[in-house]
């Protein structure tokens, strides 16, 4: 009996978990990860994810975008990655514009994006790629350079032949299949392959029927699923599923929803796709063409409708939207359709990428807590990710500085807002400190703007930070400019939404961090107090001039977040890190004057004042590591203002 | 004056922290070991080790041993190594005998007795080498195989002339010094080499001072530091230690000191060492030389004073003890000097190994807690050790099981006692669980006998173990024969008595589990009941033949045992392994066979039931992954019962 009752543990187990429970053999069997699995959306291909859901019976959604224009919108599009992703998509996907260089390296091309999704904004992400009137060396490079960055899916399409005089070339990429074919040849079963599918059969198909052959063949060069042309009638989906199962197509079909949101845009669109809006949202649209808000409306009442016929019809279990780039008539969607899941809980307690090859990083240095991307720029060219010890990497070079564009040491709003943000004219070292008491407060600075970013931090105050707040407020106000901390956390349950991450049923903690730029008075009196904290506070002090004072042990690294969980061995996914926080103050120094002074003249006080600042301050971070009592490191800081009273 | 600040937070950390603390280069700097230092003895050579404690004005003292002539003796010298390991000798040594096949795989050969003092008593340990009448080629030799076995020291000796007609031999080894030579030439920098002192000249020098030139050629060669052999007057050695200085010798001169135990054996060790006995004792001992307790007393007073003498002098700082392999002298003379420092902390919860190659070594299963030799034995050919993580393990093949006298599947009691303990006639598997029982409660068996051991705890109960020892006796009782367990723990500090181990100023943390025998009625009982309980207890059921029933995610490894240190990264040295429960299983129901069964004839009542739970029995691991709150496993096994009844 009791051999039958051989049990799995968790849904996420189940792909692998067949050979684990039966038989002596599998003490030789050493294929077990080297790092714990906390979460199987890293380590599963979409096609895998897919099943699983399906499996669940969990309804999904996916999103798709085309690439901006400008540099501008470009880093517009990747807030609204961060913002969307939030919602938790299964992928996104970015359109090929063949017209737009779409493969190379411009901050706004189809690959860059895609690129940048993956990597910085940890999206599974779906590559648009066409074929026709290129060559098959362009196409596989493409395929390589895909492949190299981290892209994982492809969307298999024709494309549209330029020019009216098109025929079909012997040996060339004619159709959509012969892409497949290509890429099936040319790289296996890496990628994960979409093609699309015609609910109306394609415009230039010879019949609806001619096409669903079109679209078996597909599928039977190795495409893993389809994404249709979007429809205006859910009976429209329902029955090409149907047609596509009965003449044997048994991928999934995941039918694309197009929100109606403004008369021009459905104009535009329909002319592309040369399909027929039905009349009964022509009566609609026609008497509001000129009333934007009213179409919308409109348009998600109906998407919302016809995502309900379409989910409770049982056959369909994800939605794709096509955004146009835009995010309010999804998200509602979305939001009435309850399937938008904005979920606090995260995998671990930095924002993960989806490149394959950082599948096994659990580990970083806390100092990029609140620069991500720039951590993930920094270190794209490491061959191994540190897992369960930061001390096991073995490529700990940081990538030099540089001065790219979508999310390095510029930030995303315009120099006016910085400027009335940060001040038009700084009078000394305490309209600084201002700045600093503003962004922690949120109340407006003196010529009543808000402060919503700073150099380190281009976001709002994090949740977790606001524990922290009062006390914030008081040391900034002093000349304590802190640009990151974390409270102590004594085992709360992983699922605590400010600061829980990681699977439940776990414990996580946290030692209490604080760092800040401050002046050389000041370190001279915290190096006094800090001799008191000996054995308590861990410290590190530098200046631009890489002028270093710790009590490090040996150089190692101190972990400063943890989490217990069931079954799994420990995470500590962030440290702080002597060798490395030499890299970050590099950075965090920089930013002084890339981001705050270079807003002013040269020779101009306000820039002399940061010039100043940068030349001369310190950067400190301090570590509590008696994570069970109460947080000393105010207590080090009200010693130290004492002391220099 | 901040750059002059520059402070390096612990003692352990001073031979490698010059670089630590200025300069932006050491952001290059990659030198940080890939595992934290808890405990800077593993990573010391044993010089360095000696420098430091004189720097740190800790007196310390060492051991020497010789080998025994049997099996058995040695056994119970390997207890010895333990019992008195346990009051931090700073390493202990094994003499050379060269008629007893020293450099043998025999288990009393002198490098096999110092080989189990490194690598399974983790003793720092010299091996004494002779040199004279023996080849280059046989000395190679030896000094490869003790490199091989991780010893790193060596005593280098030119050993007693055998025959009377010795000659010098040209190019042969003819003085220690020759010894000290080759080793330096072939082996470079490799072993910390000592050598012999004679504070009154040796026996066959010409004179004290000719003989002091030879100490001080050898110190020239490249020893390290110097024994001396006994004396009886403290002057002895400070005159000698003075004229030594005066000549330029000034690496550490350790006194050895020789404990009177007994009239027999001092007039032995006299006549092979030609020294005189003073007047004074001869004066004392004669009166009384039929009495051993009483001139065992006189010898440690004798030695107490002696060494007092030594150690206020300011001179002494290490103290070298003949223990002619006895115990109550030494131990006894070491805790009147307050010297003997039982310390209850430890670097690790297990016992660690003194192999160099074992030093990075920070996690293992939880299967061999009370086996630490036997899992030292089985992975003796690994290359690399898990430090981390478990996961992170490339070697997780267990050595074969083999019947290794020393202490592998035999138990180290005689069959005469065993069959006191565990009976000699067993009438059921009641008679089983009552000696199980036994064991738990230190109650004496229906016969009146104490079980002190058992097959899978060669020792007496953990005194950790002992705080679950109410919750035992009852399921043991019923038919729950535990062989391991630990209680939760939620954060206690790193110095408690009982469960605390590493650095101090951390928390050390545990989850609670048990490792059981049961029959496979409870079996059944046990799986209804842990549905139950399916998120917060991982088990894995294993019978002999290797049906495994388990709930482990993936196959990965649990940890249970974890602590958490200032400015250190997160140990978690014991996990729940899955794969390697499958090698323990192996070993844990051979041990039914080997150690129990085989106690009875063949046939015969008692052996059949042991082969029979041997044949039917589950070996059961659960752990209940929320530590913070009470252990449920208690109830686990209550309902269990409960359902059954």
């Amino acid at each position: 009996m009791v051999n039958e009752t051989q049990h799995t543990c968790s849904a996420s187990s189940s792909s692998r978990s067949d050979g684990s429970s039966s038989g002596s053999e599998s003490s030789k069997d050493n294929s077990r990860c080297s790092t714990p699995v906390l979460d199987a959306d890293r380590h599963e291909r979409l096609r895998e994810k897919m099943r699983r859901r399906q499996e669940a019976g969990d309804k999904w959604f996916s999103l798709e975008f085309f690439p901006p224009r400008t540099a501008n919108a470009a880093v517009n599009l990747i807030s609204r990655f961060d913002r969307m992703g939030a919602g938790g998509p299964l992928f996104i996907d970015v359109t090929w514009h063949p017209a737009g260089d779409p493969g190379s390296d411009k901050e706004t091309s189809s690959m860059i994006i895609a690129n940048t999704a993956v990597n910085y904004c940890g999206l599974e992400t779906i590559l648009h790629m066409t074929c026709c009137n290129q060559t098959k060396d362009d196409i596989t490079a493409h395929l390589q350079k895909a492949k190299r960055l981290g892209l994982k899916n492809i969307m298999a399409l024709r494309g549209d032949p330029a020019g009216e005089e098109w025929e079909e070339e012997v040996d060339g990429f004619n159709y959509a299949v012969d892409l497949v074919k290509h890429i099936r040849n040319e790289f296996d079963d890496y990628f994960d392959i979409c093609v699309a599918g015609y609910p109306k059969g394609h415009p230039e198909a010879q019949s609806y029927e001619a096409d669903l052959r079109h679209l078996k063949e597909k599928v039977f060069a190795g495409a893993d699923f389809i994404i249709t042309q979007l429809f205006f009638r859910p009976e429209t989906f329902l029955k090409f599923m149907k047609d596509c199962q009965a003449i044997g197509i048994t991928c999934p079909i995941i039918p694309g929803i197009f929100p109606i949101q403004g008369y021009h845009s459905l104009r535009q669109l329909v002319k592309l796709s040369k399909l027929e809006v039905p009349q009964e949202i022509k009566d609609v649209i026609e008497p509001i063409k000129d009333n934007d808000a009213a179409i919308r409306n409109y348009g998600v009442e109906l998407a919302v409708s016809m995502c309900r016929e379409l989910l409770d019809s049982g056959m369909v279990h994800g939605l794709h939207f096509y955004t146009l780039n835009r995010e309010v008539a999804t998200t509602e969607v979305l939001k009435r359709l309850g399937i938008w899941k904005e979920d606090p809980r995260r995998p671990l307690p930095w924002a993960v990428s989806a490149h394959p090859k950082r599948r096994v990083e659990d580990v970083r240095p806390i100092f990029w807590a609140s620069r991500p991307k720039s951590y993930i720029y920094r270190t794209q060219e490491w061959d191994d990710f540190p897992n369960g010890r930061w001390g096991n990497s073995s490529s700990p070079a940081f990538g030099e500085l540089k001065d790219y564009y979508l999310f390095y040491l510029k930030s995303k709003s315009p120099r006016e807002e910085l400027l009335k943000m940060w001040g038009e004219e700084l009078t000394g070292e305490e309209s600084v400190f201002e700045v600093f008491t503003c962004y922690i407060t949120g109340e407006p600075n003196r010529n009543g703007y808000k402060v919503t970013c700073m150099p380190w931090n281009d976001d709002p105050l994090a949740t977790e930070t606001n524990l922290l707040k009062d006390q914030l407020e008081k040391v900034n106000r002093r000349g304590i400019l802190t640009i990151n901390s974390q409270p102590n956390i004594n085992g709360k349950p992983s699922t605590d939404p400010i600061v829980g991450w990681g699977p439940s049923g776990g414990y996580v903690f946290q030692k209490a961090y604080l760092e800040f730029f401050t002046s050389s008075e000041i370190v001279t009196a915290l190096l006094k107090v800090l001799k008191k904290y000996e054995l308590r506070v861990n410290y590190h002090i530098v200046n631009v001039k890489g002028q270093n004072i710790t009590n490090a042990p040996d150089l190692q690294p101190n972990a400063v977040t943890w989490g217990i969980f069931p079954g799994r061995e420990i995470i500590q996914p962030t440290v702080v890190d002597p060798v490395s926080f030499l890299s970050w103050k590099d950075e965090a120094f920089a930013l002084w004057i890339e981001q705050w002074a270079k807003l002013y003249e040269e020779e101009s006080p306000s820039r002399m004042i940061i010039q100043y600042i940068h030349d001369n301050y310190y950067l400190v971070n301090l570590v509590d590591n008696d994570f069970p009592l109460e947080n000393c490191l105010w207590q080090v800081v009200e010693d130290t203002f004492e002391l220099l009273n």
